[in-house]
């Protein structure tokens, strides 16, 4: 199924000090592009997020315990294969994996992070992946990033990549990131990845802030779930080699965040577009909450309805579901009379019924669209908020009753 | 599809002091059956439980209203319309149709209780369902319970319905319950409704306590989720006429609330075998929890999960999907060591990984089963719990995203 409204990434910018190679290692059967390293230069500073589930996998554990210790040098990412659920066994391949990228790079092991997608439960090749990384330390360039954003893909249809360059006190800030991710609802195959790189100078403790907030309103905003993965991690790279100073409290700071809040909500909406079996593109609004907790409480109860899903996956205006799901989200003492839903500009829903005057043509007209929006108010506070989704459709179940590849 | 492991309930028993009769009184299209009206012997006691949607029906709110009001003396629930969303009109077409059994039956519009099922957001068809109370209230049989569970149906493949005996102080204590529901997941066409009838004789506060503990492990320990749909209700019925009476803190009290347990586990089990399209009946054992809560958090995420539904449909045994959905269910502090878990007899994953000695091909043989458990050990306490779910197959996709008709 084509993607909805997304195509392969043009005019992708290099950031100074980051440089990328990928190769075809043999992790995937297909012989596609399964391994990406990329080399940040000495004065890089890194930032990350990363899944929260328990059984979080070996180089998840791996990279949170060097992103604290020593200045990142190098990020080593596989596609193919999660190594998770792989025990000590895994936790040894992925450190081994560190020390072949520290050779070859001449930094410490405890330098490089590692990130792998793919299957879970499988050992890694490790034969193929250490040749690997000694092939792609010899061919890394500053130009590579739409090869990286390949060679990260596993049910992905296709890359996910955005430049933005921000002016700041007249001299240009680049941002350039990548991503992959193609499950809709928890994913496990298809477990979410995201590499952000700027040539901004940042201090440490407000990178890992700007990026908290940027993760939180884009990979956190979407039906991917950014804490249900084993293998989910959200990386930002600082190379400070613009030579421009971005500071906490001043224009720099609100610049370049809105430009990194740019990269994120372009990535995160594109794993949606490319969801597994996606054919809609759904944006769930709720305002007039009594917080931005319980606008999320309520836009993930629409969002994450299957019900819901397969009436978007039927172009069905069955407004019922999405009046049962904001029923049923778990708001205390909901005034039901005070809720209005909106499918696009029309008022669906108003007076715990059927709005007045609302025919059924007006939300056939709005759900034959391949971009749907929810409005949902509350009519009870202030608080709002925004998540992206996409519906539930046979090529889903498909794509995940297939046997493992 | 066909319903798993389950067929047309037989040998019923009627209750003394419950009369019943059905009718197609035009509300569904098909022509089948659509009413059904219970009349109960002066001096019967009634307890309820209902859905906790803030969107829910008229008939709930009415029948929630009207059961803490008066003894309650007739039932009457229509199937093919959930008369929700409906604002005041729906609140006011139920009260004319309690009035109407009120006027056929001899009591007060106070001591009636209704009940919907079907559709939300259509107003009910009033001069055909008057009509069918008028048609129902003259034909009353104590031997119709096998109609009542057919004209109840909506999405159903088959009806659900099963009596039970006890003997108590050398008497025999009847009960006899149907149930209604098809849908697997947040249901709204598919609401679930069951209603319960005994002849025992036993105190208002105390049938509502044991009622509400055997829909704890019964209806909500489905994923059909009781608090979820505009509709779902549970009642159940005690005319007294055996004459036995059941006590608090006696050997009555367990025995009867043992068989109460039995019909309403039996009819909740009945409700997942023929949840929408399901191709699998499982069973979900979640152990060694610190608490109760702690045990259905976990069993619910994996119950609820799209992926490790859909392997169940494929009957793959991708346990990565299981541990994933077991180490994001939110646990503080959940050691993946002490983790295990079990497919039917095989374990599974241990020590964070899959299982020493484990072969794909022992899963496989449980997978291929159309009844498999999942038990996940969590080595962190002594509560438990149990819950049922099905599989996600094509067929639940294509239900749900058939145009309302």
């Amino acid at each position: 199924m084509a993607p909805v409204g997304l195509s392969t990434p043009s005019d992708l910018l290099p950031v100074a000090g980051v440089a990328l190679a990928t190769t075809a290692c043999g992790i995937k059967q297909s012989g596609r592009a399964d391994l990406l390293l990329m080399r940040l230069d000495e004065g890089s500073r890194c930032a990350a997020t990363f899944t929260r589930n328990a059984f979080c996998a070996a180089p998840v554990t791996l990279s949170r315990r060097h992103l604290g210790a020593s200045p990142v040098r190098a990020l080593l990412v596989n596609s193919g294969n999660a190594n998770a659920g792989t025990g000590q066994r895994g936790l040894d391949d992925a450190l081994q994996s560190c020390r072949k990228v520290a050779d070859a790079l001449h930094c410490e092991a405890g330098q490089v992070l590692v990130f792998s997608t793919g299957v879970i439960g499988e050992f890694l090749p490790m034969p193929c992946l250490l040749e690997g990384i000694e092939t792609t330390a010899g061919q890394l360039h500053e130009n590579s990033w739409l090869a990286a954003a390949e060679a990260i893909m596993t049910t992905d249809t296709v890359a996910k990549a955005v430049s933005e360059q921000v002016e700041i006190d007249g001299q240009r800030v680049t941002l350039t990131g990548i991503a992959k991710g193609s499950g809709m609802i928890h994913p496990d195959m298809a477990t979410m990845l995201a590499f952000v790189a700027t040539d901004a100078d940042i201090e440490q403790s407000l990178l890992q802030v700007m990026l908290q907030r940027a993760v939180d309103s884009s990979f956190n905003a979407i039906s991917v779930d950014g804490d249900t993965s084993t293998n989910d991690a959200c990386v930002l790279v600082a190379t400070g080699r613009s030579g421009v100073r971005i500071g906490e409290n001043d224009a720099s700071g609100a610049l370049f965040e809105q430009a990194l809040q740019a990269v994120c909500g372009h990535l995160a909406r594109a794993i949606v577009r490319d969801g597994e079996g996606a054919s809609k593109f759904v944006t769930i609004q709720v305002e007039q909450a009594q917080s931005e907790a319980e606008a999320r409480q309520v836009a993930f109860t629409v969002a994450h309805s299957p019900l819901v899903k397969t009436a978007l996956f039927a172009s069905d205006p069955n407004w019922g579901r999405i009046l049962a799901a904001v029923g049923r989200a778990g708001l205390g003492r909901l005034d039901v009379e005070k809720v209005r839903l909106f499918l696009g500009p029309v008022c669906i829903v108003e007076h715990g019924g059927v709005a007045a005057g609302y025919t059924e043509e007006q939300g056939q007209q709005v759900m034959d669209q391949d971009e749907i929006s929810i409005r949902v108010e509350l009519g009870r506070g202030e608080a709002c908020t925004t998540v992206w989704t996409c519906d539930l459709s046979h090529q889903y179940v498909t794509i995940n009753a297939e046997y493992r590849t």
